[in-house]
């Protein structure tokens, strides 16, 4: 499926579906309501696959990793090398989003999607590698045109994946030393909102690297002049191989009426980019946690999302969607598995 | 055990413990904090158990149900009858807390401390009943200062049983049609907040159901006059049977180093009374959600607790508890199963 096929194929939730979930859920042994926003979700969810009786969704968190040539301009905290060492340590199976997978049933799909290293023939990996890595958007586009559409297509084929092999729910994780740089960018071309406003610290920048990140971003900005209007111009200037990856899977999920679960900032600059592309695919997502990174705020509200929990957490790789995969669960579960008054 | 002895059991959590395994916390594969309330709750965790490398915990939620006599004034929006019809749906697995637990792979210990039905020999119920209900508040004492200390000597036997048989987590879970009337007084002696602050709609009640109820509490706190200094004599003129044996729970739980997820409004009315029989019971607690009814916040100030997440959730049972306690589990799965750097 091609990027505007997968455009094309997306439809709005199925808005009948929803409200006979609500009534079911009315139904259940509990007063009305009472269980709040797990109810909210498992009638999204409902609405979402169009399936009234779900059955539980097999799920995976697909973890897009990718180098970043800005960060030779000294906007993380941590050198280009750690993206390939975490990808390694993905597959070893000794990073957070392996333990948080694991721990609520589901499973992690590493992606080589822009690596700035060989790895080989690697198992578990997929390797989709577009580019090693982007160029430094400070001095010229991150990516080429083609590059940025070869990255969402990547996201495409592997929400396709999925959905073939069984998957009905799908988590969204990253890994790329440098990508809260690209994602601030995007949330601030995509919201509106001033580069200040949307950038924050990271892995954990001091204020002097903050300083300098903010004014890498604006020179950015002024350089490309992204267009809003335009999402793949802007993802090809100032995104990352991830985001776009990210962004196509969430394309892609949604024009099969898989829920995505949102995990950070820079799912939430992918989640931009989508639904700028295709504003149907909101309805789609689903906000595990609100990130400490400052700009994940903005790019929710622009989103009208409302986060499930919001546990301080900025690490990425997925974890956040984790945790909010387990809730989406629990809510089909209530759905599906509680005795009604009738009963 | 006796409540004197649970009391004085009652050492303070290990303070060293919790410095080392945040130690360990900084040496996983992740930037330092990055996992934020999770590092913290399992380091908390660790403090709390004096494991410096824990075992996963076995856990099980406590659902403890028992009637009103106060229910009589019409201040729930369900009849008393509900809390046995509610009991029996535990015993076929049909509520949201069988639903929840199952899925964090909890049990669900009922208890029958004191509903006002007989339910003769039930298989998976626990007889503790200890009168079947409480009086009407508004009238006399709901329970003679015997029956409170009976109904916390329940809670501390089953934190032992619990403890000999394995369990390392506890999860309080409430049922009983009136209990918010009871806890919303509790609320109001133990924080000092004026009744109307701390009194909410429970099952749904409407404006007017709403305006009487906290005529009926004000009114029983002017005939009782409890003293906050006097935790039992609070809980037997105006608790109740259930959040006595939470009380209970929670102080044995605590002898025994064993962490206590708190679930919502009825938990924080026990864990008041467990914190006024003795402070430190209050560094065992874990408050998983933020309940809708609003005197719970009130509760969890004077607590010091944080709550996990708001879901909107206020239908009690120890739903959120469950929740909760997959998020203690995800945070000891954290500090155990991940890689550090050194490896």
């Amino acid at each position: 499926m091609t990027l505007q096929e997968a455009i094309t194929a997306i439809q709005p939730v199925d808005e009948a579906c929803r409200w006979r979930a609500q009534a079911r859920l009315d139904r259940l042994t509990k007063p009305v309501g009472s269980l709040g926003r797990l109810e909210e979700l498992a009638a999204r969810y409902v609405a979402m696959t169009g399936e009234e009786f779900p059955k539980l969704p097999r799920a995976a968190v697909f973890t897009f990793a990718a180098d970043h040539g800005v960060t030779i301009e000294g906007v993380s905290a941590y050198p280009s090398a750690v993206t390939a060492q975490m990808v390694l340590n993905f597959l070893r199976g000794g990073a957070a989003v392996n333990v948080l997978a694991a721990h609520v049933g589901a499973e992690v799909w590493v992606v080589d999607i822009g690596v700035a290293h060989e790895f080989g023939s690697l198992p578990g990996l997929m390797a989709r590698k577009v580019a090693h890595g982007t160029k430094n958007m400070l001095v010229e586009p991150a990516m080429t045109r083609d590059q940025a559409l070869a990255a969402l297509a990547v996201g495409i084929e592997l929400a396709e994946w999925a959905v073939r092999d069984g998957i009905g729910l799908i988590g969204t994780g990253d890994m790329g030393i440098g990508n809260t740089t690209a994602s601030s960018a995007i949330t601030s071309v995509m919201t509106g909102r001033p580069v200040a406003e949307v950038t924050g610290r990271g892995t954990g920048v001091d204020d002097r690297a903050l300083a300098r990140k903010i004014t890498v971003i604006d020179r950015a900005l002024a350089l490309h002049q992204p267009n809003p209007r335009d999402p793949v111009a802007a993802l090809s200037t100032i995104g990352g191989l991830e985001i776009a990856g990210l962004a196509g899977l969430i394309v892609g999920a949604a024009s099969h009426r898989v829920p995505v679960v949102l995990d950070g900032f820079i799912a939430g600059a992918a989640a931009l980019i989508a639904v700028g592309l295709q504003p149907l695919c909101r309805d789609y997502l689903i906000a595990s946690h609100l990130s400490v990174e400052r700009g994940h705020q903005a790019a929710l509200k622009t989103l009208a999302l409302k986060p499930l929990f919001d546990l301080d957490l900025r690490l990425g790789e997925g974890t956040g969607a984790c945790l909010g995969i387990h809730l989406v669960q629990a809510a089909v579960k209530i759905l599906t598995q509680m005795a009604t008054f009738d009963e």
